[in-house]
Formats: C-alpha cells, structure tokens, sequence
C-alpha cells in the first residue's frame, strides 16, 4: 500500500504510522470564533442587529425559540420586529423554568426544527430568554444536523452574564443538574439590559450571586462595587441611565457613555466587569480539558442542593449558599479573616440572597462532594477563596470540615432562608 | 473599566473591543487526536490493547456498551476478559439494528452511565459492535457531562471501514437518517477483522458498499482490487490469512506481513487502503465546515430511500442503489462512459449489492433531494463520478434528469434488488 503522510496546517495532519500502516493517527483542531455585544433596543424595529447575518442570502427566515413568560411580555413585539422585515418565522414557546430544563424540551425543539425546516448552516435558531431557554435551544441547536447555528439574547441577569457567556449547553437528567449537555457556543449573544426591567427582585439576586462569585475569586474591585451599590443595583434593576429611558438608536452606545464622563456608571462597569472576567477564565478553557476552573466557586456543593431544594432554590441561591459555606470553610483554615467573611456574608444579604439553607447537612455535602468529584475525574479541586478575589484549589476536604463548616455557617448566618 | 486584551497562543485570544469595552470577541479552537489502529485477537484475555489507557490510576472500571447480537456471540468473551483482568464492569446490551437507533437508546446508555458512575475524564466507555451501536454509543459519550471518552471496537465491516473512522454520531429521528447527532470522535478505535467471521454475507456487501464509494470518487488501484478480488472478498469475508488462524499475539502485525512478503493480501489490502482513502478526506474537515465532501457520494438520495424502506435495506444496499442511480446520471452527462458504467454495476453485483430499488422514482428522488439541500446548506453540491477514481460537484440537477435517470436505471440494472 501507498504510504502517505499529509499534514494540513500546524501539527494538524493524519499520519500513517508503521509499515504496512496498521495504525492512523488523526491531528486536527477545530476553530471556534463567537461574539458578545452589548446593544440597546434590541427588539425596535429600526434596529437591524438581530438580523445582521452575513450568510443569509436574501432569503429571510428565522426560527425563534423563547418561554411562556418572555413571551407574555415580549411576544408581541418579538413578532412584530419580524414582520416588520418581511421575515418568515415561526416563535417556539417552552414552558419556563428549571424543572422544564429537560431533554423532552430538547426534543420539542428540534421536533420543531424539522416541521419549520431550517437550512443547515444560514439560517440561525434565535433564543430569547434566560439561562434555562437558553441552555436548552443551545443544546437543539448543537444536535439538529450535528450542529445549527444560533444567537442568544439573554432576557435575565444570570443569562447576560453567565449562561450567555460561556459555550456550555445542557439539561438536568436522572435528577442530576446539566448531566447532559454539549459545548457549543452561540455565534453571537446580544446583550439588552433592558430586559431585566420586567424581572422580579429575586431574579436580579440571581444573577447577582453570579456576578459576586466573579467578585470573589478574581476581582477585588467588582467587590467594591456590589458592597457600595448593590442595594441600588438591585432596586434598579442594573438600569442604567442610558438604558433607562428610550434613546435614539442611532447614537452609538459608546458616544453616548463618552457624554457621560469617562466614567461608567456601577450597573454598566459590574455587568462588563463580570463577562469580562468570566471569558477571562472560559477562553482559554472552553472545553474544560482543564478541571481546575475558578469558575466552579460555588458550583462544588450547589448542583446538588439545587435538584434537592428544586424548584425552592434558584441557580444562584444555591450558588450564593454554595459560597457562604465556602467561605466559612475558608476562614476556619484561615485563608479568609473572619472580617473578610463578614463582609462576604453582607453582600450576600445586601444583595438579597440566601446564605444558608436546610439541605446543608452534613449528609448531603458529602453526597454532593461524591458527585462533583467525579465530575471533576476523581479529585476534589475545590476553589476556596483567598481574601476577597482570588482563589486557591484544595482536595483534601474530609466530612468532619464539611460537617463543621456546615454547623459554622449556622451560627454565623442570618440569611434571608434562615 | 480597565481595558485587557489577553492572548493565548496562535490567534486564539479575548479580545475586548471598542472603549468603554461593549464588545467581546471570543477566539479559541480545540485540539482533538485519536487514533485508530489494526489489531488481532484483541478479545484474547494476553492481549492488553483494551484496557491500555495511561489516565486509568489504578482504579479499574469499564462500562462496556454492545448489541443482542454481539452479546449472543461474544459477550462471554468479553465478560471473561475484563474478568480476567480484575476489572469492575458493567456490560449493557441494547437493543440491534437502525429501527433502535433512536434519542431513547442514546437516554438509556447515560442512565446507565449514571447508574454505574463513570469518572469524568479517565474511564472510557468501551463500545462493541456495529455502525448503529457506536452512533449511539458515541453520542450517548458526547453528551455525558457534555463529553466522557471513548473507546470503539467495531464488529461489521461498515464499521470497521466507515462508522469507526470518523467523529460523527447520531441518531434516527422525526422519521430522518441521523438528524440529531454530534461530532465526537472515540479516543481510540481498535480494529479486529476476525469479528467478521461471524457476519452474515449480506452484511459484508453491505460494507463493501463504503469500500466501493471510496473508490469511485478516489482511488481507482482500490476499485480494481474490487473488480477483481471482489467475490472472494465476500466468499472469505475478508479473513486474511494472517487473520484466519490463531496467530500468537506477540507476533506484531507488520512481521507477519513482512513474513509473507510485502505483498498485502488483498482483503487487507482493500480495507486499509478504504480507511486511508476515507481518512484523507474526513481529516481536513472533521466538522463538516466544507459541505462539499467526496464522501458524501452515495448519501445524496440514500437517507431517505433508507428511511422509506427501513428495514429493509441496509445503510450500504441504499448508499449502493444511490451510487448505481449517479452512475447513471454521470454516464448520461458524459462523465463516465457506457462501459465504465457497466463495470461499475457489475461490481456492485459481484459484492452482492443492489442496483435498483422500487422506491426509485422521480417523485421520492425529488423529496430526497429537497432535504439534502437543506442539509447541504441550500445548495445541491451533489458529487458525480467521473470516470472511476474522481469526482465533481454539481448543483443544476433538475427532476426532469431525475425522472430520465431513475428510468435508464431500471433498463440497464438487473441488480438484486429487482
Ligand atoms: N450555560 C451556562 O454556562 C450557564 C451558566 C449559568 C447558568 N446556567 C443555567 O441557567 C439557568 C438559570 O438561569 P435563569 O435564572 O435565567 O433561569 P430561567 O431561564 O428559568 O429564567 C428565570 C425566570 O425568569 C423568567 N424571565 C426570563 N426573562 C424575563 C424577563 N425579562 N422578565 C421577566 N421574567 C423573565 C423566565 O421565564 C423564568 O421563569 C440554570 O438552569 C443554570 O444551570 C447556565
Ligand atoms: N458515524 C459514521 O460516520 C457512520 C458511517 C457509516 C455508517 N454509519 C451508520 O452505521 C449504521 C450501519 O452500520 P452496520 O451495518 O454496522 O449496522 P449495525 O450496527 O446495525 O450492524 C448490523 C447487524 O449486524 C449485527 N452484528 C454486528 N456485529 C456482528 C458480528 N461480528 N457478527 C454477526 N453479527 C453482527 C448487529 O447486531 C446488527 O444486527 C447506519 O446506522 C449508518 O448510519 C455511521
């Protein structure tokens, strides 16, 4: 047989190895380039953004995928940008909240895919709505035809700074948070703040627990900022000036900032402070082949107790108890002071979430710990906080710490679960 | 806000764009090897290749995934092998055949994923069989905490050739071929021709099949090797001498060979040159981001005379009657002559394939078309042979040459199926 050894770019190649070959050997890497753009005014009709798709070709069809309660509230004007541009298209509304986050909601929609009939590369599925809606039209998206392209617009806190962020998609199965899942990231998210305008309290707390876990791990000032303006942020709905009255679309966000100062009012700076840490940390690690992520604080105990509280605890409540309990477990090893945890244990109150909840027994940690160390392929690599923004991995937690901890958190918390 | 753009390697990188930053583009690409290799008597419990994966720390688990018929044949091998090797395991029987290539046998391995519990990154789950079960099987891994390895021991000379060399998974759904699936290569598929000895002679046409594809669009050495050793390939099912008795296992392959001259047998000869052929053209493009694939010759209209007659005709006999129809088309066009027309058909004869199917008609052929369109991003970029051993794209098929072409078909074919 012909021996052939063709190498395409880099160390990419397929190279046959021994004589006769009897073996192959196959190099190659797949290139992945995604967007995140802040916009205003998404849904105005004068606004072409959501429609700006190179690869369209003039033929004008978009499948559109959001919840009962988006579309209670933005239903309307989501079709009516549509028919404004002539666009064929079909909206696709799932049931809401995390205990729909399933694989039949999956199947809704690829289901629908088919009866709408998408093209295979040109045609992007659009999601509208948090990170549940989200999570799941990724996970269709990356299945239907092996891989259909998509656009995110988060409709809530949690979505605009993490779930839209990332390139992780996923359902909860068998009673286990985001079993199943793929890494496939939108090719673009457009993110609108003026969403979060409709959003009650508890889900800007949400999202909030979120943007503190940033805080925590790796940014001393975003600390700052949520310990000085989070009650504001929360009453406000991170509004900010420009977003809070309707403002020409044709005057770039960024003259507009300009006319303000130099200086970013704090529901601007803590949201783009938030994703930028957080791609910080996911772009170098987008298919967590590294299981040491900083950004799994407050993701170690929290799947668990969330799918046993569900549907009592939000994903970032969980997060938030996650956190304190971290915390605390921080301190007794000292890596933390005790007015350092305090000051934590604040913010968490100011900002509306719980720090502290039934479920952490010290049964269930250690059933949770179990599960997360297999998912992070037999070690703990626990991220506990050093001071206030920056972390270390640990994977030596024995149940006695856990059930101490557990019992410290009780006394020092007065959580809003309490 | 503070302005950071961090670079990782090559063009890889974050990049914060616009001051203040209101947009982020995200730029990354992930690596993926695997590697495929010949080997012998792999079930034999001296032969360590199965269990040979550096991550595994001692602790020893395999989940081993494997059809009602593979387990009828070899599952007390199996079992006895890992038993031998002390290794805890745990084998799932599915269900055979492309009836059971369904979302609900993919939801059935992770629930057993589940129920055995696999660390995340080091126990590969081992599939054993055919093209249908390593689909499922693949995807099933792909979407197990968003990826868990893999390990794919192919039993059918489909799989050995084609479903065992690339990345694709997938499964049936909504009444379409492999609509939802994922790209997800095993990290190692290990490749033991003696399982063929157990197939039906209908099944090794039904690879021989892919074979033949290989060498109508590249490789003309090969589709002699067809023409001429073609029944016997069938008759002997390509049990090379080297294969066909028990060989000691520490005799490598290569010497073996060697010990026979350089000559390869022709069975594997056919094989090894089919995975080259195939390799070389999966490599460059394992996700698909070109839709004009060579390879694809043959899957144009097969999907759905396959899903219209299932289950009658295997994968391979639908590929074959989809390659006799463009043959046809080809030679009508002036791409192949009359003879090599001829010659091909005969071919397919002598592997024991059909060239014509009732379901060949204008009306069903339209519909075909019509969706790999769609699955072709738009466009028809239908291969047709030219002359044997080369390929064009060609996108102005009209049903008219549809109607014409299904027609001369069914005057020169006197295929099999009739
Ligand atoms: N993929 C990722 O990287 C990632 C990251 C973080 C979180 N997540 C997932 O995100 C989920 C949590 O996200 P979430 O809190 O956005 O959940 P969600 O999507 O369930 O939204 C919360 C609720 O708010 C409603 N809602 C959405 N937008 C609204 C609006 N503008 N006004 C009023 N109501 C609105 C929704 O209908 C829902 O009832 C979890 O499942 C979590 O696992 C994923
Ligand atoms: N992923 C890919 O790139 C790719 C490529 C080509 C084909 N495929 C898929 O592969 C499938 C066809 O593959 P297949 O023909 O192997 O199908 P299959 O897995 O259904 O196997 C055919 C039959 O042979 C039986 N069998 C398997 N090994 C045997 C053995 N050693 N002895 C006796 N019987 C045995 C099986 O139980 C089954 O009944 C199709 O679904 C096709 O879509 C996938």
């Amino acid at each position: 047989m012909q021996q052939r050894t063709q190498t395409t770019q880099g160390n990419d190649g397929l190279f046959a190895v021994g004589s006769p070959v009897t073996h192959w050997s196959v190099q190659t890497s797949n290139p992945v380039q995604y967007e995140i753009r802040a916009c205003e005014n998404l849904l105005d009709p004068e606004n072409l953004t959501i429609l700006e798709d190179a690869a369209d070709g003039g033929r004008r069809r978009r499948f559109v995928v959001t919840d009962r309660v988006v579309d209670s509230l933005y239903g309307e004007r989501i079709r009516a940008y549509f028919g404004h541009h002539d666009v064929e298209h079909r909206v696709l509304v799932l049931e809401d909240g995390e205990t729909h986050k399933s694989m039949d909601a999956v199947l809704r929609v690829t289901a629908a895919l088919d009866a709408f009939g998408v093209d295979r590369r040109r045609e992007p599925v659009i999601a509208i709505g948090g990170g549940v809606l989200m999570d799941i039209v990724g996970f269709a998206a990356s299945l239907y035809r092996r891989s259909t392209p998509f656009i995110r617009i988060p409709t809530t806190l949690i979505g605009l700074v993490d779930a839209g962020v990332g390139a992780k998609t996923g359902v909860n199965h068998n009673g286990h948070k985001n079993r199943l899942g793929t890494y496939f990231p939108a090719d673009r998210t457009l993110l609108d703040r003026s969403f979060l305008a409709t959003l009650d309290a508890r889900h800007i707390s949400n999202g909030l627990s979120e943007i503190l876990k940033i805080a925590l791990i790796k940014d001393a000032r975003l600390f700052d900022l949520l310990e000085q303006h989070g009650a504001d942020l929360l009453r406000t709905k991170l509004q900010s000036p420009a977003s809070m009255g309707p403002t020409p679309a044709d005057v770039p966000v960024d003259q507009r900032l300009a006319a303000r100062g130099l200086h970013l009012d704090p529901a601007t700076e803590v949201v783009e402070r938030a994703i930028q840490g957080m791609l910080e940390e996911l772009q170098p690690n987008l298919w967590e082949k590294v299981l040491e992520r900083v950004v799994d604080y407050g993701h170690t105990f929290s799947p668990t107790i969330e799918m046993h509280a569900l549907p009592e605890l939000l994903h970032g409540e969980a997060v938030a108890v996650d956190m304190a309990l971290t915390t605390v477990m921080a301190e007794r090893r000292g890596l933390v002071s005790a007015y350092q945890r305090d000051r934590v244990l604040r913010v968490m109150e100011r900002l509306g979430l719980p720090t502290w909840h039934p479920l952490c027994t010290s049964e269930l940690l250690v059933e949770a710990l179990h599960d997360t160390v297999r998912h992070r392929d037999g070690k703990q690599r626990l991220p506990l906080p050093v001071g206030i923004g920056s972390a270390v991995f640990v994977n030596d937690v024995t149940e006695a710490e856990l059930g101490a901890a557990a019992e410290a958190l009780g006394l020092v918390s007065s959580g809003a679960a309490r």
